[in-house]
């Protein structure tokens, strides 16, 4: 499995906050635990040429990870085409925080994907609602994150598929945190957590669930359906 | 459309703080104020006869609504089998706070249906994380509740046919607070405020839930499916 | 309640059997099964300017009946800008048919919306899944249309909220034929049958069907979510 | 992991066609195909003490798979309970063709579980309507079984968390024939083919299915919610 890790990686360059936090970048932090996991992994940044996703890497990509944030309009259109036809044709994506508002994730679901938000040092909760789901294998009750910047409902998303996380923060908000979605042969997942001036991505559970969200939303082996002008049954005395 | 307010009716003979919020009982204020919609309203307590829920009055009932939390066991199988069939039918259910715990629901669930408590005077919100639902109209961006027990996650509940409201709780936790369930042709309404020493039922916007939960669940007039052995379709040749 | 019928209106000039059919238009035909439920139905076609969709009847419709097939392309970007802003707001949303592959379908659902057809005169029966369903009301177990153009599986849509109908082709395929989603505070139900050559929607069922759908479909009166940076709660001691 | 393959084991000692067909029974034949997967598999029947199902069995069970059909009501309750309980602990619960009708399904729905039925040779298309989901890997479009025993819709079950297949019968029904379930901590998958009289259970397609849904059923590896009295959240200020 070959696992490509996106990041806008323009926070790091400008906030010293955040180069601190993750001096490898957050692609590069995200990628670090991926691959102790012993999954094959590769990173692709905004300012690289075609965002560093091109049809090769793509087309070898099994689950793709996107962090984003300031630019979503940077990213090119065309790029934005070529993951939404992967992710139909069976690429697992996996959307972590502010890249609910990328273009990708937008034109996957179909909504405005808007929420409210707060960057206050809010304490959070991510709750595991679904405790028989894949994703939370290894959790306990709780994910309990002492900062962080908060997302509160309505969150604009279509209902997902499956429910895994809900988050309280202590600001009085609540927020789907752990969302599940089927499009076409690939599934998503998004993931709440991870504002860029909190060591979010360095927190061992955060870590956990990721991991488990890229074998959750890997490919299926199989054939493509078709489409189209399809003929009748041949009834079986004709066989 | 008929509407029955069934209610357990111990608390309010044995606690003064509880009747002095409802001296006509839960199910009076709840009747009270679907009557002043305009609805047809009755009432039927576990005290009396067949806890008032005779094949009459089950017949006649569209809509029955249940508050529950001490004597759950002392509810007679025979009665839960009548509602549990009638609900299968197309009577619509609401089952109120610690009516998750009732025979009725937890046969509907097929599940345990526990979860974590509190009675701790919490301060609650309970936030619309469905707008477009028919359940929300006339609420603003949540409930606020001053003052009630708190319910947690894990809910050990099927996930939802539809989630219309989870609740923050200041002690720390989430709930998901509105949920909708289909079951057979009926439908089903589970609404998690009304801890029996708060004056919750007297709460406008509560109030207005239950109202248009009523209206949701109401039975769809049709015929029942058939069940058993089917013919195989003639051919048109042979009509 | 208003309603808005949109046809492209194209088969109606170019092919005799359809004019034969629908000599009103495929809209004209559906405006008049739902005035004659006590409905004010407007229509909207391609050719008229705006196709007919002007602000002023976007903002005043508060369900939008939809059907294309030829012309798909022709539809103007901006008019389904604004489509799907309306349907975010609380527009209901009836797709027919063909317009599975119409561009507000394709960008309220994030997939290809592709699917297998034919066109051979098949036998269909439309099965009720889910006999709780409103839009089910007065349906018995299956409606029988004794020719359609078939669609089958696999249809690339999300997993549908509600699945409503299953239809059955007698060439041998099947297809989840209703369908109803919620995208922010709007309302959709995707009815597979009514290709144009055949007279699908003077079918007393098929009128039935969409009759309830707009019904369902339609907007509710509330306040829309409020979204960006909010608050924190205050400390009940602080107030 | 450890599969249990649990068969009501009557037919094939009555009926000299099913004998025929499975001379190790239904238990033996899908036991023979999940070992060759690399599985470790035990058996258990009706007929055997506690109907093969001791508290030892049950304990080092993770994924059960069920065939029952004439003889449903000789399952004992306490045998039913303890499974309820170990499906809500987390155990992986396989439900094949007849075994709608079991306790222990019907148990878990909450539902009748009815459904239409045709002994009549009618030949079957399983269509994939879900190409992304794991229990279809491998396979193609759909699974054709030359003869098999009619189920139609309406099925009285709740509606699945995920449907993966959808039936054709050439006798005119439609059927949701792959359907899952998350009850709990566990994980239910519901799959129509295996009437006794067919060897269904033969079929290489099939035998995927199967061993695709034991895989997706098993359990996840994690501690259990609590539930019942719960402390709020100290402050940050005071721990």
């Amino acid at each position: 499995m070959k696992v490509t890790v996106w990041n806008e990686n323009r926070h790091e360059q400008k906030n010293p906050v955040v180069a601190d936090i993750y001096p490898e970048g957050i692609h590069g932090a995200i990628a670090s635990f991926l691959r102790a996991e012993g999954l094959e992994v590769g990173t692709a940044t905004l300012d690289e040429e075609n965002h560093g996703l091109t049809d090769e890497v793509l087309d070898q990509t099994d689950v793709l990870v996107w962090w984003g944030h300031l630019a979503h309009d940077e990213v090119a259109d065309e790029v934005v085409e070529k993951v939404h036809k992967r992710v139909l044709q069976g690429m697992g994506l996996i959307i972590l925080h502010s890249g609910h508002f990328s273009k990708i994730f937008k034109k996957l679901m179909g909504t405005s994907c808007d929420l409210k938000w707060r960057e206050a040092d809010d304490r959070e909760r991510l709750w595991v609602v679904d405790p028989s789901h894949p994703i939370a294998e290894g959790i306990g009750q709780y994910i309990e994150l002492q900062k962080e910047e908060m997302y509160g409902e309505h969150f604009d998303i279509p209902a997902p598929d499956e429910l895994v996380f809900v988050s309280w923060f202590e600001g009085g908000e609540v927020f789907r945190s752990g969302c599940t979605y089927r499009r076409g042969n690939g599934r998503i997942f998004y993931f709440r957590p991870g504002h860029e001036t909190y060591p979010t991505y360095h927190n061992k559970e955060v870590q956990q669930v990721i991991s488990n969200a890229v074998n959750y939303v890997s490919p299926v082996n199989r054939d493509y359906p078709t489409y189209g002008n399809h003929k009748p049954i041949e009834k079986i005395s004709e066989k």
